[in-house]
């Protein structure tokens, strides 16, 4: 099964410990499903995912799939900075029968060169030696530092043509997009932001992978069915409003509103909450 | 027991597999200690520590401390992105009565707050518990992209007095260490290059933890003893053969040679090691 259409990469909420809160996790993943998300890019950038142990995304994922989710519409984030943790964690996600993982590369060491990038994706395909593993690239420069550039993404697809199967383009930069449209013919295309899931789809990409997917799935969904201007403008009016504020802070302060959870706004350092008057403000200007 | 003088970021040797080679790791920690250097900050940015998991650090702390090295003179690098992982692995090395821990902030999300920074660290020192913990904050903006202001510092002192005991500051930027030294009095303050370890010595500061002690800790540790000019001048120019190339590589190709153990050389993705041409060019200057 090859990805399409528009992904969540869903929130987490944490509990008063701030461990994970797996209940509240588990509805919100089956609320997406079901408003229109063709899957679920949990342990994304948007879900606090670096901020959990491997421990926990393992245990995470078990719960996901034994609540029943089909583990095919499935794209977790299994990218760590030390290789035996990404190997692991892809491991689990392939056995859990997942139908691709969304990988970063490894982002504490900066300007790698591009052979060193190109032997951390090779190692972790070797050692995970399965051939059920379909990965997507995670580029997202101005948070990992680290990004792909087009000749390692070309050389990744000729080392490994069934493996490397796509990429999420978090960048922001609608002409890296463009360039990689151009670029790489048949390689799945996901913009990070539905600002530019028309101009993608026009160009031949696969969809979207968008944190504001948690709050307004139906709206976005809709927009990659039905594929009309006056659909964008909408959209892109919402993400507007999110855009120019802390964006993950306040994802869940909406959630928060919407479910009557406060502890929804809750988030592990470094990150922090709305103010409860910026939630309230955000909240007015969305209705 | 307080820090002073020169500690070393021991190098960790690979073996064929990329596993961390606990021999000849051992070895190398023992000489250091033996050629002067007054501790190990194990698991820093020199030694590939963001490369290594969670359980690869425990164990090897677990090894050193069984092969008989004093815990007292231990500074291991115990910060992660998850809070978790920071949590357990700090409690491991407090456990094994490690003198200190060099912690980094969580280094994943960019342009944190000061408070999301503060409630990281105040969060761990609540978790972790234990009056033995001594925390020493590892400034390196250029790597990790998320530092420590004079005003955090401040913060974390005052909150924290008898935990937050002092930093390394890895910025290179001297202006920096200076505006520390006169801010931060009684702060144990460490360089990360001991190009400016008698300046810092001059300021009030306690020493230098710096990545060139793999191959030069006798030097530097006699440049700590005896202060003077002639030998800064000295551990200057190794320093500077060392700092034009890529640094933990050239410093590997060093040890691989002295030790005649060519897989001393071995990097894990994403760095990689110098080509042979480069090796022989650096041994021969060095010589």
């Amino acid at each position: 099964m090859a990805f399409s259409g528009v992904l969540a990469p869903v929130l987490t909420p944490f509990d008063a410990q701030l461990d994970p809160d797996l209940p509240r996790w588990l509805q919100l993943c089956r609320a997406l499903l079901s408003e229109g998300c063709s899957g679920l890019a949990i342990f994304g950038t948007t879900s606090e995912a670096n901020s959990l142990s491997f421990e926990e995304r393992a245990r995470m994922l078990e719960a996901l799939v034994t609540d029943g989710v089909d583990a095919r519409a499935l794209m977790p984030g299994t990218g760590c900075c030390a290789l035996p943790d990404t190997v692991q964690l892809t491991k689990i996600a392939v056995e859990a029968g997942c139908g691709g993982v969304l990988m970063l590369p490894p982002f504490y060491y900066k300007n790698p060169s591009e052979e060193g990038i190109y032997r951390n994706f090779a190692n972790v395909i070797e050692r995970v030696n399965d051939s059920r593993l379909r990965i997507y690239l995670y580029h997202i420069p101005q948070v990992s530092q680290v990004g792909f550039s087009l000749p390692l993404i070309e050389r990744l697809r000729r080392a490994f043509p069934s493996m490397v199967v796509g990429i999420k383009d978090s960048s922001g930069d609608w002409n890296n997009t463009k360039a990689m449209l151009e670029a790489c013919k048949g390689f799945e295309i996901f913009v990070g932001s539905e600002k530019f899931l028309l101009a993608n789809l026009a160009g031949g990409g696969a969809g979207c992978i968008t944190a504001t997917a948690n709050i307004n799935a139906k709206a976005i969904a809709r927009l990659f069915r039905e594929r009309s201007q006056g659909l964008q403008d909408e959209v892109n009016t919402v993400r507007a409003l999110l855009e120019s504020r802390p964006l993950i802070a306040a994802l869940k302060a909406v959630v928060a509103q919407r479910t009557g959870h406060p502890g929804w706004r809750r988030m592990r350092p470094p990150l922090v909450e709305l103010s409860e008057r910026e939630a309230q403000d955000l909240i007015a200007r969305l209705a």
